[in-house]
Formats: structure tokens, sequence, C-alpha cells
């Protein structure tokens, strides 16, 4: 398949290479910084534009992998109304694409694409949507040129998944990195931790299904959270998340 | 070397049988309920006794493995006072064990035992702590039956350990769990979190390093952060952690 490409960042990259590296083409590759468009564009033998009027519209969809408040306006660009636009925001609707004017897809991979660290093995999942059944066959075929792990679902279903990869991901890395400064603050070896963290993530990854929580929240312990709490009365972000959180287990085990 | 135990959970099971399997010796077992010594006592070869007066003293060591408010009445039992006994609380002191009349020790691992999934690798990190130079050799020899991983830290450094390890374990647990009970109750599936969730902890064992941030609250993201909360409005405590996290997060990157 043929495709270009609005973006350079992470995403860009994945989606550039992916389709480069297994055989098809990234015909024109555009971003604000021309630099960053010939950067990447140069790695997958692409040509970079400069202009939204440069693109070609003989390819098979123009993917949009820009900052979620900019969609809307790059599908507005009467250059674009004869592209199949593709969008890969998971926390936004395909309507942002205009789909009464033109074919359109979402692309939305749970994952955090890092451009120096790219999945793989094919295999992360990814959530579709078309806008009509006579498209869905292409988007299906764009969308298995990034993973072999491919789902339809509704924008309803995807946003729930989307707040679901929000705590999955930023609040667990949240809480590790303040975890980590703490540890370091306090000259303690964060070694120490990983394999209760390790063993925390596996529990999850190969049970499907609630694990028992152990510890002082979920037993009442309220005398070792409150010498807990003293011990980060120098760390106020610590302290006031440790609150948050042995509260949030009490009230879950203890008051239901 | 030889020890008795008293106790026969999770933490019991583990010392019994590592000790046990490489070669030492599990001399006497107590429990409250009989029946649960018998059934550990006949794992190990040893004998279980039903009162404290039936422990023999010619032994290296008495584990303490009961609860941590059950640990200052044991060692005050005057059947006691000749033995070296050994608590594995995180969270308690050294003192609950009377150092003042006798050789004793803390080991801590820090890690989540589970008897039916014991840790086969002799890799666990131990932290131990003793009442005299003298004994220390002793608590070394004791733990490193248990384990390769063995670090000799002060109570004090302690505390902020077990306070991690309850952030690291109880703390992604919850979040963990109220995420599976909320892609059940709406009808997702549960695995297409999974590759998410590995690449998070993945990013944290093998770096040793703060991860960055991404995601709606670290990019003050108040329209997406709101809509979460809307999609939350029937899980009212997945919801309050959703709006605690993100103002956590909010708080640490925008308003520093």
């Amino acid at each position: 398949m043929k495709i270009s490409i609005i973006g350079s960042g992470n995403m860009a990259h994945f989606v550039a290479l992916s389709f480069h590296e297994n055989g098809h083409t990234v015909h024109q590759i555009y971003s604000r910084r021309l630099q960053n468009a010939q950067k990447l564009a140069a790695i997958c033998q692409a040509e970079a534009v400069t202009k939204i009027e440069d693109f070609n519209p003989e390819i098979d969809a123009l993917f949009l992998l820009v900052n979620d408040h900019a969609i809307a306006e790059l599908a507005q660009h009467p250059h674009l109304n004869p592209f199949f636009l593709v969008h890969c925001a998971g926390s936004q609707p395909i309507s942002l694409l205009q789909p009464t004017i033109r074919p359109c897809a979402v692309i939305w991979p749970i994952y955090s694409i890092n451009k120096n660290q790219p999945p793989i093995h094919l295999s992360i999942p990814l959530v579709i949507e078309s806008n009509s059944d006579k498209v869905h066959p292409t988007t299906l075929s764009l969308a298995h040129i990034l993973s072999d792990n491919v789902t339809t679902l509704s924008f309803s279903q995807r946003e729930k998944l989307h707040l679901s990869a929000v705590m999955s991901n930023n609040f667990i890395n949240h809480l590790l990195n303040l975890n980590h400064s703490f540890l370091n603050k306090e000259g303690l070896n964060s070694e120490l931790l990983k394999p209760i963290i390790k063993q925390t993530f596996l529990n999850h990854i190969n049970a499907n299904s609630f694990i028992p929580q152990t510890g002082p929240a979920a037993r009442g312990d309220i005398k070792t959270i409150t010498r807990h709490l003293q011990l980060l009365e120098n760390h106020p972000q610590m302290h006031d998340l440790y609150k948050n959180m042995s509260e949030a287990i009490i009230n879950y085990y203890l008051k239901q």
C-alpha cells in the first residue's frame, strides 16, 4: 500500500518505518519543521514536503499524526478533500476527520509509542474504526501492516479503553517515578524494590483476574499508615498520594 | 542449621520449605490450630507442637511468623527467654523481640510471599538487622538459606523501604484491580491492556531512572480528563482515584 504522513513524532516514526520495512510505500512526509520531515523521509525513502498543497492524492491513505487538537483543523484543509484520512488518537472521535465528505478511519495503538524503542513484534493491540463498511477492508489492511492484533470497536468502547490505558500507564508511571525519587533522596538502593515491582505486574499479566490485596490499608492497619505518613513529611506530593491511595483501599475493602 | 517456627501461614511455609529443601532442619512447628501446624510439619519432617512450653531450646533460632501485633506478646513468653528469636515483619522494630535479654534478629523479604507460588530463585531481596555484632554472623547464615540477596540495614532505612514496597505493590495492585473490574463491567477485553501494562513496568525495571510522563494529566489536557471522569460516573471509587491521580500528576508537572 502507499501512504503519506503529516507529522514527524513518535507515532509518525512508527507508522513510516512499519510501512517501509514491510515492503509498502511511504510517499510523502510533511512536518511544520522541514528538517524533521526530511530526517524521517530519508529513513523511509519518502519525499519531504513543506506545504499541505504539495500532497499527491494518488495514495491509499494520509495519516494525520499530530497533536490531538490539531487534527480537526488539518482535516478541514480543502486540498485534503479527496484523501482517505486516518488519525491515531485514542481519545478523539472519527468525526474530526469529516466522515460525511470522505473515507476515513481511526487506528489507535494501545501502547506508548517511542521512536527510540519501537514495538518490534507486530503484537501491540490496535483498535480501529472506519466511517463505512465500504472502507473498512482498507482500514484493516492498513492496520495489519502495523500489527497482527487488530480489534474493531466503537468510539464509546475506545474511549473507555483509553481511560483504562491512562490508568495502566500514566498513573502507575507516576507512582513508580515518585517512588524512585523518594528512594534516591533517602539514599536507598532502588534495585531492592525491583523484584516486588516485577511480581506485582506479573501477577496481573499472568492471571486474568482480581488479585487479592495485602498490606496496611487492606487490613486497616492505621498505625503503620500513620507512621508511613510521618516518614513522608518532607515529601509532600508523595505524602498526599500515599494518603489518597490508602484511603481508596480502605474504602474499597473495609467500608463496602 | 536447626530452627523452629511459630506460625503456619505464607511466610512460615516459605521459611520451613527453604530450610528443609536446602538440607537444614526444621525441628518444631507451632500454630494456634494444631491441624495447620501438622500439615506444614508433615511437609518438612518437623514435629507439630501445641504449647509454647513444648519448644525445645536446642536450636539455632525460633522464627516468630505471626501477625505483626502478636509478635511482642509471644516474645514475652517466659519459656522463650533462652531462644534466639527472629521476626520477618518489615514495619516492626527489632525491639519487639526484647534485645536486652536475648540474641534476636529481623529478616524481612521485600516480596509478597505466597505459599502457593513460593519464590524459586533464592534471589528475593532480604533486609536484615540483628541486636549485636556477635549474633550478626548467625543472622547472615539464616538469611542466606532463604536468599542470596541479603542487605543489612537499620530500622529507619527498613521502614522507608517498607513504605516504598507498599506503594510498589499494594497501590499498583489496587489500580490494576479497579481497572480490571471496570473493563469487566463495561464488557471490554482486559487482554487488550496487557501489553501497555507490561511496557509500563519494564520501562521501570530496565531503566534505573525517572521515566518521562505522557498522557492527559501531564500535558494539562483538562478536556480529556473531564470526559474520562464523566465515563466513570457509575464507578465512584475509580472516579475518585482517577481524579486524585490526575491532580497529583498535574501538580507535579505543571505547578512546580
